[in-house]
């Protein structure tokens, strides 16, 4: 699972890259799917990613808000702040996690297994990544490569 | 990783779902992205696992052609074959397999490990899906949950 994490940000950093060479308005102009426009999933991947690890630790929840990262260069620090926070956590994982109950204080009664969530959290990245391969055919630009393999991972 | 393969088996299943609710000329029409339509990304999907499940193994690689599967009931009936077919393989995967060596015979002189190929066909899969789900936005149609929690995996 760690290295499947790992896959996610490197991936994440490439599509950073990607979207530095793309006017803002394209960045956040509104789109039919996904969190509504390319700069808008990336602030919704991290803060998905932040709110759930959060829940695991027993921290509360941060809830950042869109409307502060309207910018590349702020979701790239979001990103950049979130993966400091909890790269350690994500690396430092083991089995014994696997089955810690866990009740995210954004849903009512509703119980997950950490192991669970870490699953999710993998999932819903690579999940939007591939909507976000979509748009970018659709603006006839090429797509960052999301292979798995040979990345030396 | 065996609950991402059973994740992505439930949820390519209930896509199939989704797609027997819409005609044929829509999951054959040429879309921007993916594998160019609907079904061919299903198709593509199955394919992927089932050539790259058959390299671990050692096995020749089939190699079918879309051409030879241009309905729904022909791409399920491909995922159920392939399913069958590779489902213990997945379900008794044991991490001593993970740093074997394996040379697709589709690829010159490349080889990789079977974890990492592993990973690229969760990835690979859950990608596809994504591109799907801007698919079905488009169609104004809600897409399959590609939520992991809840799925009592």
């Amino acid at each position: 699972m760690k290295l499947l994490f790992e896959y996610n940000w490197q991936v994440r950093n490439e599509w950073f890259e990607w979207c530095s060479h793309v006017p803002n308005e394209v960045l956040i102009h509104k789109r039919i799917g996904g969190a509504g426009s390319i700069l808008h999933t990336f602030f919704h991947i991290v803060d998905t990613e932040l709110s759930w690890i959060r829940a695991i630790e027993g921290k509360p929840d941060i809830a950042p808000q869109f409307s502060d990262y309207n910018s590349l260069a702020q979701v790239v620090q979001f990103s950049k702040d979130s993966n400091e926070e909890i790269k350690d956590f994500i690396l430092s994982w083991s089995t014994e996690l696997e089955r810690k109950t866990v009740m995210p204080s954004w849903m009512e009664n509703e119980s997950f297994t950490a192991g669970e969530i870490l699953r999710h959290i993998i999932a819903h990245e690579i999940h939007h990544i591939g909507q976000l391969s979509i748009w970018s055919r659709e603006l006839e630009l090429k797509p960052v490569s999301s292979n798995f393999i040979g990345r030396g991972l």
